[in-house]
């Protein structure tokens, strides 16, 4: 079973998921397509976030892959159970994981949640939490700003910390909740600013290794593991500007797992690698 | 989707398995069959202990459960696979869900795991991580009194302490480890202590609430999560002592969730509550 893992996203934030992916499954080929073109999708129209996911999914069905993550927040709220429902690979997103990851983590079932204002508008988090727990009590806070700040490439310093800090001030305030989701992949980037600001008593769960750790589980659930040993070449695939989408990933990936990357751009109107 | 989960196990150590599932999966109905009157399973020979566990899910099938936990590491590493094979239902063991856990969290890919005699000889663990990942170290220590002392109702207080020290002090000498599986479901309800013992650089992984939160994983992929939000009354069976079965199922649960408890005998020769 060496056909790759589909991994999607509206940038580059989806990146976060494919490090977990490469450190949690090393014998997994995978293969990105970020839509670093038309990114972010935070605040488009669901038909358009729609239109745009499925033209990225036939981008990589083309490349035969065997599983599929939408590692964008946004996307997942807009599309997923579509995808689940048209296609005869398994679909994993990334909010049902940080879903379930902060009901186990939580102590007292009152649970933060930030994101996209696409990601917040849509109460998928939300949803996905009361499906398994009536009894929650969740917060949404819309970040409007901090995935444009990543895709900017800045991910520390003064300038990050005084966005974040203003950016999540309103959940400061509230003294019950324990578990913070970061709604968006872009946000794990900043993780180590948000624990700063939030503080040390609340527990922030990455829907990134969350996603990383269940697409485990569903290949193993559908017999879809790789059992060869031999290291993968990952391919990634850029919609927008080659050279800012390398400068990026080389800032997110060590060098050991950078040179395991091929790195090219793709039309998403001729379905090409250009 | 009102069916139950089912839940085995060859004593009271897969209530652990319970307590994370009501926790983490409060709208789910749940029967647990505990095989008391044969435990433990640990030192048994492998096809003893296959003999045992198809009678327990026999018992549970004719409750026409929707999906069954496999809440004994001996059971699950001789009889996961056939398992899967053989029934129409999902079927999740402790041991996968423990090995991912302990992948994702791990920094340094070395890994402690302690459980029966049964489970290390298995290498049922070291096969799971490998599986996943083929750079990872794994350290296996059988540790027969724990399982027995916890049947025994000791959890904690000087004998716990001294009986847990003795088990693992080989597992000390090891600086690299950063990762410790509890491969056994008895041994959460020993986890203060035995984190006491290993000190507070090693992290703890525990088995049965990482099985709670894969059955939640499962159960949303196969779309068999119960919508209803009535507070479900969960079924437990034993095949030994009720009057013990009772007591010690009432020092692991809490009043408010004992009283969501009915609690039977049951025989496996009839496959009948008696």
């Amino acid at each position: 079973m060496d056909r790759a893992i589909g991994v999607i996203d509206s940038g580059v934030g989806g990146l976060t998921v494919v490090q977990e992916l490469m450190r949690q499954l090393p014998k997994e080929k995978l293969i990105y397509l970020g839509d670093t073109a038309r990114c972010p999708y935070g605040s488009r129209p669901a038909e358009e976030v729609k239109l745009f996911t499925w033209e990225m999914v036939r981008f990589l069905l083309n490349k035969n892959i065997k599983m599929l993550v939408v590692a964008c927040n946004t996307a997942t709220a807009f599309t997923l159970k579509e995808l689940q429902q048209s296609l005869d690979i398994p679909v994993v997103g990334v909010i049902q994981p940080g879903a379930r990851a902060a009901i186990k983590c939580t102590n007292n079932n009152h649970v933060g949640v930030i994101g996209t204002e696409g990601t917040i508008r849509s109460s998928a988090y939300t949803n996905a939490l009361e499906k398994i727990n009536a009894d929650i009590h969740v917060y949404g806070l819309a970040c409007p700003l901090l995935a444009p700040m990543v895709e900017n490439g800045i991910l520390a310093g003064m300038e990050a910390k005084s966005v974040v800090e203003e950016s999540i001030s309103p959940l400061k305030q509230n003294k019950d909740m324990d578990t913070l989701i970061l709604g968006c992949t872009h946000y794990p980037l900043l993780k180590d600013t948000i624990q700063e600001v939030i503080g040390n008593n609340v527990t922030i769960i990455s829907s990134s290794e969350e996603t990383a750790r269940e697409t485990s589980t569903i290949l193993d659930v559908h017999g879809l593991l790789n059992s060869k040993t031999d290291e993968p070449i990952h391919q990634f695939y850029t919609t927008g500007e080659l050279n800012i989408f390398i400068e990026i990933t080389r800032k997110i990936f060590k060098d050991s797992n950078f040179s395991k990357l091929e790195i090219k751009r793709a039309s998403l109107r001729t379905n090409q690698e250009v």
